[in-house]
C-alpha cells in the first residue's frame, strides 16, 4: 500500500508543470495535470470522429499518463526546434522511475500505455495524439492566439506542425480546425510576422 | 462538431474552481480539474483493494466527471455543515446544463456516470467515493495537515466524516489512513483544538 501511496503523491508534481497556454479567463498558465483531464473528456466526446474505430478506454488511459514524464523532464512546446531525441530519452527515464514506484503489474501497465502513445502506431494512439495536438489550438482559437503570440508562432508553423497528426487521428476535427485557422489568418494572425 | 467544441471549452472553467488543499510544494490551491485527473490514476492504482470487484473504466469515467457541477456551483469542503440539499440541486442543474451542450447519446452517458457517482449505490461508485475522500487526506498527511489547520478541522471530524465512505469502498485504504491519522493525532494534531 505504501508504494502505491508514494506513486499517487509523486503524481502531484505534474500539477506544477506549466504549459504555454492559459486556461480561458485565467491569468496563470495551464498545468499538465488539468490538461490531461480535459484531454480524456475531449477524447470521449469526439470518439465517433476518430479516423478508425477506437477502444476508448485505452485512449483515456494513454491521455491520463502521456505527460507524466514531464515531472522530471518539464514541458516543451510542440513548436520547439531540435532536442527531441534527448527529450524523449529523458521522458522515458522519468516514466521508468515513476511507474517503477508501483508494484507490478500496474506499473508495467501504465508504462505500456505511455509507450503505446509515444509509438503512435495504433488507431487509439493516433486518435489520442490528435486530441492532444488539437486542445491548445482550440484554446488559442478561443483566446486570440495567446500562446502563439507570446511565443511568436506563425499560422504556417501551426498548420505544418499539428495538421498532419490531427488529420491522421481525427480528420473531421482537422477539417474544423483548418477552416477556423484559415479564418484567423485572414483576419490578421494574432500579430505574428509571417 | 461545434456543440462538442463548446462543451470541451466549457470544461476549461473547472480549472478555475479551487479547493481547500494545496498541491504538495506549491503555494496556490488545488483546482478540481487536476484533482479529477489524480483521482482517476489513484483509482486505477488502488483498484485491487476495492471492497468488491469493480469495472475500473466506469470508476475512471465517474471520477473524471464527478466535479463538473462545480463549474456553476463551486467547491465546498466535505466538512461543511448543512446546505447539502440545495448544493446537490445546484450541481444537478449545472451538469444538466453542461452535459446538455453535447449531442446525445454522449451527453446522456456523462450524466448517467455523474448520477451513478452521486447515488453511491454501485460497487464502482462506492470505490470512486472512497478515492475522492481519501485524496485530500493523503495530501494533508504529507503537508502537515495544511487544509485542516487553515479550516479548523479536528481529528474527530476527519475520522467521522471520511472514515465510513472510505471503509465502505476501499477498506484496506481506510486501515492505512486510520493508522496514519491516529499517529498524527498522537503527535499533536496540526494545532487545531479538539
Amino acid at each position: 500500500m505504501q508504494q502505491i501511496i508514494d506513486f499517487i503523491l509523486e503524481l502531484d508534481k505534474l500539477k506544477g508543470v506549466t504549459r504555454k497556454v492559459r486556461p480561458l479567463g485565467l491569468e496563470r498558465y495551464e498545468n499538465s495535470a488539468e490538461h490531461s483531464w480535459q484531454l480524456a473528456l475531449a477524447a470521449v466526446s469526439l470518439a465517433h470522429y476518430a479516423a478508425s474505430p477506437v477502444e476508448i478506454n485505452r485512449v483515456i488511459g494513454m491521455l491520463l499518463v502521456h505527460d507524466i514524464g514531464e515531472i522530471d523532464a518539464g514541458d516543451v512546446m510542440v513548436y520547439a526546434e531540435g532536442g527531441w531525441v534527448e527529450r524523449k530519452a529523458a521522458e522515458l527515464a522519468a516514466v521508468t522511475r515513476i511507474f517503477g514506484l508501483l508494484p507490478d503489474p500496474q506499473g508495467a501497465r501504465f508504462l505500456a500505455l505511455w509507450q503505446e502513445f509515444e509509438d503512435a502506431q495504433t488507431p487509439e494512439a493516433r486518435f489520442a495524439h490528435a486530441i492532444d495536438r488539437a486542445m491548445p489550438v482550440l484554446l488559442n482559437l478561443a483566446n486570440g492566439g495567446q500562446s502563439w503570440r507570446e511565443n511568436g508562432i506563425s499560422h504556417e508553423r501551426v498548420v505544418g506542425r499539428i495538421g498532419p497528426p490531427i488529420q491522421a487521428g481525427c480528420p473531421a476535427l482537422w477539417d474544423y480546425l483548418e477552416a477556423r485557422l484559415a479564418d484567423m489568418h485572414r483576419r490578421g494572425w494574432c500579430g505574428v510576422q509571417e
